[in-house]
């Protein structure tokens, strides 16, 4: 049933509007998703995914997929605008189940990353693209770190949070989940005096620990690491963009897992 | 000498206003750097800066640089705010000297990285800055790329334009050059029949190149080049970041340069 709404003051798009706050997707545990390609993966990847909202043009150009859901809205362009951050609305949103951020997995295997108080939400999904580009099993935001669900997050994950486990907690908790499960952790520094990350060539499961944009990993985490990375640097720059990072090291660690 | 501005109205100011736009830029041959850190890098890399503008509490506490240069305005936070685009201006500002972005260079050595239209200037200013970190020695946007003297790509350089050269131009034209030079030249694209970028270890220069963040390099270049190079994927994610392929990319191909 496709349910028609013009006014940007009915309750329904109110209601989605919330979805923008940390709050609002607490409360209700769902959070939006925008464009068709995050709506087809959220359908593949089985996760929930309830009401569709989308403009008439859009609704009409995709029946396979309108015929997925039951709950269906047809809105104006005014009502997308008021309910998205996006400059330039896709024309289509749905609302999507929150996962469970707190489950603790029965058993850590594969290669991991964590995140410490990692701020920028670009930089937060990035990571997780890379993440999921690289193989990794999952994801952990320390106490700290962007929200996975914010709008800015959600656009640069770019449907990564179907391919992977999303978890936010205590790292130092998660730390001990970690030693637990034999998995060594590598915490990361920019300090020459640290490990070249070149000379770490794990075979089996592993643990990559991220810092903050400015001031790194805090000094509490990094004494509790199995060794501390360092990527060697030929030119002058201080440093590496945090997401940059991430991606060099994810990928030379991973290189020689066996699945 | 210090000299005192109160209006927003100043010439001076709707001056310094026109170097936020590329054509501002290019008929002036100047561009604005923000923050200590970026004054700083200009002065110690020995490059062209002129005027120093801060508030009267910056400049004061930074005597010895405010001494080195010869035009100096004490300006109100009103005056920052209405010349840069940032949202928490940092106090300081000085007016540099655009480098020549057409000049040939006489040889071409060492690693280099094509631009082919890279278009977000946040993704261009990480590019350059990952570049100097691999100790690359030049930059090239061909036509179609982010101005890499637009204020957000000058923020995400932090400073790497003081540590290797840029240029703007025709790509095919700089192919030409890096064949001249004996430098083969890598092409990368998304799709895994390319080649396996681990298994191309250059001793010496070569040149890479990256391509547009949706549709990546164009045809034509792609044609052109001696190989062009996949990062293969284990997980689920498309593709990945252009900026974070690029870091990738560079720090494993630069790894074995002498030098």
């Amino acid at each position: 049933m496709v349910e028609e709404l013009t006014s940007v003051k009915n309750t329904r798009v109110k209601e989605w509007k919330k979805l923008q706050t940390h709050k609002g997707r607490k409360k209700t545990g769902h959070y939006l998703l925008e464009g068709w390609h995050l709506v087809n993966e959220a359908l593949m990847a089985g996760r929930g995914v309830h009401e569709l909202i989308g403009t008439k043009e859009e609704l009409e150009a995709h029946p396979d997929i309108v015929a997925r859901f039951e709950q269906v809205y047809s809105v104006t362009p005014a009502i997308l605008a008021a309910v998205t951050e996006t400059v330039t609305p896709q024309g289509i949103m749905a609302v999507a189940d929150l996962p469970d951020l707190h489950r603790i997995p029965s058993t850590m295997k594969g290669a991991w990353l964590f995140l410490d108080r990692v701020q920028d939400p670009g930089n937060v999904g990035t990571m997780v693209r890379t993440a999921d580009a690289a193989g990794f099993s999952g994801v952990v935001a320390g106490d700290g770190s962007a929200d996975f669900f914010s709008p800015k997050v959600i656009r640069s994950m770019q449907g990564s949070q179907f391919h992977l486990d999303l978890y936010e907690g205590d790292l130092a908790k998660w730390f001990e989940d970690a030693k637990q499960a034999g998995l060594p952790v590598y915490g990361t520094q920019l300090n020459p005096e640290a490990k070249d990350f070149r000379t770490v060539q794990p075979k089996t499961g592993f643990v990559l620990v991220m810092g903050n944009e400015g001031r790194g990993m805090s000094s509490d985490l990094l004494s509790q690491t199995m060794a501390n990375l360092y990527i060697p640097m030929r030119g002058q720059a201080e440093s590496l963009n945090v997401a940059v990072s991430a991606g060099i090291l994810m990928f030379e660690l991973a290189k020689n897992l066996s699945n």
